[in-house]
């Protein structure tokens, strides 16, 4: 495996030294997009988007025809892996994702097994594939599940839920229950990333969306744990090239150092932290990706180049490992132009630096 | 004005010595209780409830004949000030409160005004004084008021919002708009919170509820900036006696030791931070308020105690300062015994913490 003609994104997660701050966006792939829309009315319907490896394909090239952007990232749900396990997602207009089987009985949850990922989602596997043959080197293409955590969320509540009360029940009355749900969800998602790896992505992220509503001694039990656990078993090398892994826990940044510590070569930060403060409290450990807010897209351009300017002036030149992207995935609502506005004055600026420190 | 015959939770705010920890719960008063129910289907509207003075006292005491809790709070909607600046408070089932005419032409933003809380608030302070005759200086009553950038998110959004999409774009496109929003409101909180003073609360404090959803910077500039001016504006001591301030910004922990030098006398803490890490990074400076997180009132009694006596474990019985409370406010499917297991718990647990320690 020979890297990608465009390898910022790898050296950057590796803390090499770039060409310039390389960019890519959380949900870069997706509805602000009207081409994407002209995909998923082709494809009938989302999931059908999402099993169909070549519509998947299609979706996770098109923001790249667009936008200078350093990496793809594969379009999937965060759910493919509970719906494999038998939970039976579908979707609703409006009101997100939900599964016909939440988990909720004991009996249940002592039936769960990991499914392997070349039976049961063979379909993302193949869009894996795909993609690169697709890509044909010209940049990197990054992989991804959600955290067990972040998937135990829907398992239990069946769907999103604003307080996860039925999860934390579980937590505080039948921790036992939890940990079994987490312990065979992280096989999964180990033997799920692998599996993309072994299809071709050269950097996995895990998502841990709502690892930041827990307190701060459950974070580290029942989900950075269960993180750590899928990171020892991941495959770090692969064709003499290094995989890196990237962990994002939205709204964990005051646990930074213990996920610094969990065997990730980056962290993902959303926009409530200073990037320069997060370097210093973990960047000679990891790398750091972010962490501009989602809602600056909808100012005006010049107002996006100033706030893209100010996180990459705080994480400082003169310091590699650092990954530009949004703090969470890009609103639908996003006009397409303001994000040609970001990826430019992203990589002019970051040049620039490189120039004069 | 003497003390109440219960004045632990001013001791603890003030950092002083106390006979136990003193514990009260945010919301109370409010739908977990069969009683508030009642009483609401008597008053038959929300907002007739919060303003009529014989109604709110009635419903802000019930939670005091169940629970030994050391602190009432007025029972009063956050948008009160958003109200009487005009806007036209109103709610629909299921959705939460909405405003008739939100602001978004900068005509409407230039031409508001701080009411005047005697005027336009009467109800509140009516309300204060006759909870205050209700209690007959048993504990003492805390007045309470959203921040500005709180108060901000409702009146930009017109409710509430899940990505603060319009506020957020003013934040960034048209910061004058939106520092003169704040800048108004500030001036309409300082009011009412000083009137509510006047009136008989015995301590305030400010609910910035989605400051947490700011970027570091801007929370700073668009939150907590407004904040310190209305902690700078506060009657300090009434008739000799100290009128302690507690500033609560949910998610907020990483940003304590600013919030620790805004001028208040407390911080209040949401779940996500260990209270004895809190402690030791700002315990010095202000007392701390928290933090368990309110789901954990759904498991049992016993598994309820557990995780109350982790928090006073780790702020550490040889400390003065601590007021136990929960991370966020009570969810209203609580099963009303499980409160009398958490406050008997702080109570006993933190009495037997004084005499080994």
């Amino acid at each position: 495996m020979t890297r990608p003609l465009n390898d910022n994104f790898l050296r950057a997660l590796l803390k090499e030294p770039t060409d310039y701050t390389p960019i890519w966006l959380m949900r870069q792939a997706g509805r602000y997009l009207p081409e994407y829309g002209e995909t998923r009315k082709r494809a009938g319907s989302f999931l059908h988007l999402c099993k169909s490896p070549a519509f998947a394909c299609e979706v996770t090239l098109q923001p790249l025809s667009r936008y200078k952007l350093d990496a793809a990232i594969l379009f999937s749900d965060i759910l493919t892996v509970p719906d494999a396990m038998g939970l039976g997602l579908y979707f609703t207009e409006g009101e997100g994702p939900k599964f016909e089987r939440p988990l909720r009985e004991e009996s249940a949850i002592r039936a769960l097994t990991a499914p392997n990922p070349y039976d049961h989602l063979r379909y993302v596997l193949d869009g894996v594939s795909e993609i690169r043959r697709a890509l044909d080197n010209s940049v990197p293409l990054i992989g991804f599940s959600g955290s067990p955590f972040t998937l135990a969320c829907y398992m239990v509540e069946g769907g999103s839920s604003s307080d996860y009360r039925r999860v934390k029940t579980m937590i505080y009355d039948r921790p036992d229950l939890m940990h079994r749900i987490l312990s065979v969800t992280a096989d999964a998602v180990t033997a799920y990333l692998n599996a993309q790896i072994e299809s071709g992505a050269q950097a996995v992220m895990i998502f841990d969306s709502w690892g930041g509503a827990l307190s701060a001694a459950a974070y580290q039990e029942f989900s950075l744990y269960y993180m750590q656990r899928i990171l020892s078993g991941l495959i770090k090398e692969k064709e003499g090239e290094r995989i890196p892994s990237i962990v994002f826990t939205k709204g964990g940044g005051l646990w930074l150092e213990s996920m610094a510590n969990s065997g990730c070569d980056a962290l993902g930060l959303d926009w409530t932290i200073d990037i320069g403060e997060a370097r210093r409290r973990v960047g000679s450990k990891v790398a750091l990706q972010g962490n501009l807010d989602p809602n600056v897209l909808f100012a005006s351009p010049d107002k996006i180049a100033n706030e893209a300017k100010k996180i990459l002036d705080s994480y400082g030149p003169g310091h590699t490992g650092h990954v530009f992207n949004l703090g969470h995935g890009i609103s639908q609502f996003t006009p397409p132009e303001h994000v040609t506005a970001l990826v430019d004055t992203v990589h002019r600026y970051s040049k620039i630096q490189r120039q004069t420190s």
